[in-house]
C-alpha cells in the first residue's frame, strides 16, 4: 500500500545540452510562459490566446486551414489524430516507410482497420514519385498517401511536392507527418497540397513536449463530416467536437493543458520573430557545417545526398566506436544528450538533432569538441 | 497563406479565483517547477523522477500496482486509456450512469466497440449496489462495469465499495472515474477492488491539465496481455509498449511531458506533505461549510443528501437568478470562476469546485461575499 508516504526531496533536472532529435532547448522566454498563473479552458482570455496559436500556427504551417489547432498530447497523439479523423475500417491507404515513424503511421492505420499498402520501406531511402504514381495507378481507390517528411529515425528528408501533386490529381487525402521539420525547413502545407499535416512542440519549435500541431485542409475536414456517427476509434482526439470547442460554441470537449498553450503561444512568437526564412537558413547552414565535421571525424551520413535532414543528422559510427559507451561519456562528462538508432539501427548509427533553440555553432561547436575528446581517449 | 506574420503580444493571463470544477489553482511551488530547464525523455534523470511520480502515485492511488503512472493526456485521455485497453469488439460493459461523464465512458466503450448495457441513467442518483448486482446476474458474461466516482457534472458521489466486491465475486473488471475525487475525498484502489482508477492532474491535485494518472490491477494487465497483438483502437495510449517504457527497458514509445512532469512531481510532493486524510478533512469541512452557505442564500443542492460531493458542489438556481447574467458578473467583476450545467442542465444549475489548492476558506468567504453582492442587484 506505500501507506508511509515517503516524499521524495525537490526534483533537480541536471544542466542539459539537448543535442537528441527532440526535446531541444527551450527558451528562457518560453519557460517563463509555461510558470504563468492558472486560468480556466473555457475563460474568454483562454480562447482568445487559442485563437492566435491558431493564427500563428497557419503562419507556421503555411496554410489558410481553418482547423488548425494544437492537439492535447505529444506527436505520437498527433499522428493518431491524423489517422483516426481520415481512415475508416476498409479504407485504403498507401504508406511510405522509410524509417520508424513512417511504420509507425503504418501500425495506428492498421489499428484504424485500413487495408494498408507499404510503398518502399527501405529505412533511409527516399521513396520515389514514380513509385507512388504506380502505387496510386495499382489502387485507385486509396483514400489516403501516409508519408514522413523528415524521418527522425534515418535523417531522411521525404521530397513531398510531387506526390502532393499526385494525390490531387487522384483525389486522394495526402496525410504529412512533419514532426521533425515544422519550423526548422520549409513545410508548405497548402504550397504541397498536403491535407493533414501534424508535428510535434518539442523539436524545431522548441516548446516543451506534450502538444502536437496539427491542420486540417477543407477536403480532409469533409471527409470527416461526411462520416457522420459512424464509429471513429478515439473520442479524445475526434476533430468535430474539438472545432466546436474551438468555435464561437466553445463547447467543452476536454480540459485544455493551459500551461502548455502558454509555452507554444511563446515559442510560436518566437518563431515568427525571428521568420520562417531566416529559421531554415540557420538550421540549412548549421546542419550542413556539422555534417561535414562530423565526416571530417569518419562518420557517414546514413541517407543518400540530396535527402539529409539538416537539423536531424543521421550518421555510421566510425569503426571501433562503441554506440553506447561514447554516449554515456558525452552525458556524464559533457551533459550532452544525443541519441543512437531506433529498431535495426541500434548501435550502428547517431542522431544529432540541432533543432530550434538548439541549433547554435556554440552548441555545435560543444558537441564536436566533446566527440573529439570522447573519441581520442 | 497569413504571410505576413503578424505576431500577437505576450500573453498575459488575467488574476482568476479559480472555482470551478477544475483546472483548480495552482500552488507557486508547482509553477516554479513547471519552468525548470528542458531535458530528455530518456535522461536517466527523467526516469527517476517518473519513478518517484509512479511510487507517490501509488500512494495517493492507495494501491500497491506495479502499472500506476501519468498518461501523457489530460481525464479524458485517461478514461480512453483505461477502456481501450480494457475492452475488446464484442466484450460485454456495464455502465453505470449518472451524469455527463458516465456517457461519455459508454460513448468510449462503444468506440472500442464492446456491447454496453446502461444500469441508472437518472443525472445525479446514485446507480444502487442492487441494480448492479441484478446487471451482473442478467449479463453474467460481462468483462468490465465501469463507474464514475466524483461526477463532477451532477456533484455526485457514488459510492463503490459494495460494487467492487460484486465485481470481485464475478471476476468482473470494475473500471473507475476517479478525475475529480483523487486527492480530495477518499479513493481506495485496493481497499475497493477497483482494477482501473484514472484520474486528471487539474482537480484536485491542483496540477496544471494535461496528465491523467493512471493504475491497472494485475487482473487488468493480465487481460491487456491475454488480448495479445488482436488489435486495438490506440496505440497511443497502448498500456503494454507503455510500460516497456516505464520499466528497465526504458524503450522509447512517445516522448513524455517532461515540464508537466515536473509539476506533477512538485505537485504530489505537496499532496503528500499535506497528508491525505489532512487533505481530505479539508475538503469535507470547507465543502460543507459552503453548501450550507449556499441553502441559505435559496441554492438546492442537486443530488440526494448522503451522495453529495465536497469538492464539486452541484445546486440548483433560486428562481429568477440568471445563470449566464450572474456568472459573466462573477467572472468580469470579481475575477471568480465558477462553472454553469452540462447538457440537460445548462442554465438550470451552478457548479463550484472546492478543490486542492482553491479549496480554502478565503476563497469561500470571497466567492460568498461576490454572489451575494451579484444576487442583490
Amino acid at each position: 500500500m506505500g501507506s508511509d508516504h515517503t516524499v521524495p526531496p525537490r526534483f533537480e533536472p541536471p544542466r542539459r545540452l539537448l543535442l537528441a532529435p527532440g526535446p531541444s532547448a527551450v527558451n528562457p522566454r518560453v519557460l517563463e510562459a509555461m510558470a504563468r498563473p492558472m486560468i480556466g479552458h473555457l475563460d474568454p482570455e483562454t480562447m482568445r490566446m487559442l485563437h492566435e496559436i491558431q493564427s500563428m500556427l497557419r503562419d507556421v504551417f503555411r496554410t489558410g486551414n481553418e482547423l488548425t489547432f494544437p492537439v492535447s498530447g505529444t506527436g505520437t497523439a498527433g499522428m493518431e489524430c491524423a489517422l483516426t479523423n481520415v481512415l475508416e475500417p476498409g479504407d485504403v491507404a498507401l504508406a511510405l516507410v522509410s524509417g520508424a515513424f513512417a511504420e509507425r503511421m503504418k501500425e495506428i492505420a492498421l489499428r484504424c482497420r485500413a487495408e494498408v499498402h507499404v510503398v518502399g520501406g527501405q529505412w533511409g531511402n527516399p521513396v520515389p514519385e514514380e513509385a507512388v504514381a504506380d502505387a496510386l495507378a495499382t489502387h485507385p481507390t486509396a483514400k489516403a498517401v501516409l508519408a514522413v517528411h523528415a524521418e527522425t529515425s534515418t535523417g531522411l528528408r521525404q521530397p513531398l511536392e510531387g506526390i502532393g501533386r499526385l494525390c490531387r490529381e487522384r483525389g486522394t487525402l495526402f496525410v504529412v507527418d512533419a514532426v521533425a521539420s515544422l519550423g526548422g525547413i520549409p513545410v508548405e502545407v497548402d504550397g504541397w497540397g498536403i491535407d493533414v499535416c501534424y508535428s510535434g512542440s518539442q523539436k524545431c519549435l522548441s516548446v516543451p513536449p506534450g502538444l502536437a500541431p496539427i491542420t486540417f485542409s477543407p477536403r480532409a475536414v469533409a471527409a470527416r463530416i461526411e462520416r457522420g456517427d459512424r464509429p471513429m476509434n478515439s473520442f479524445y482526439l475526434d476533430v468535430l467536437p474539438i472545432s466546436r470547442y474551438l468555435g464561437t460554441e466553445r463547447l467543452y470537449h476536454h480540459t485544455a493543458p493551459v500551461s502548455m498553450l502558454y509555452g507554444l503561444h511563446e515559442g510560436l512568437r518566437i518563431v515568427l520573430e525571428e521568420g520562417l526564412e531566416a529559421r531554415w537558413r540557420r538550421h540549412e547552414e548549421i546542419g550542413a557545417e556539422v555534417l561535414a565535421a562530423l565526416e571530417e571525424r569518419g562518420f557517414e551520413p546514413f541517407p543518400p545526398s540530396g535527402y539529409r535532414l539538416p537539423e536531424v543528422i543521421c550518421v555510421r559510427l566510425p569503426e571501433g566506436v562503441d554506440d553506447r559507451v561514447a554516449r554515456k561519456r558525452l552525458l556524464d562528462e559533457f551533459g550532452i544528450e544525443i541519441a543512437g538508432g531506433l529498431g535495426e539501427l541500434a548501435g550502428k548509427v547517431w542522431r544529432v538533432g540541432l533543432m530550434g533553440e538548439s541549433c547554435t555553432r556554440d552548441s555545435a561547436k560543444a558537441l564536436l569538441d566533446a566527440i573529439d575528446l570522447v573519441l581520442a581517449a
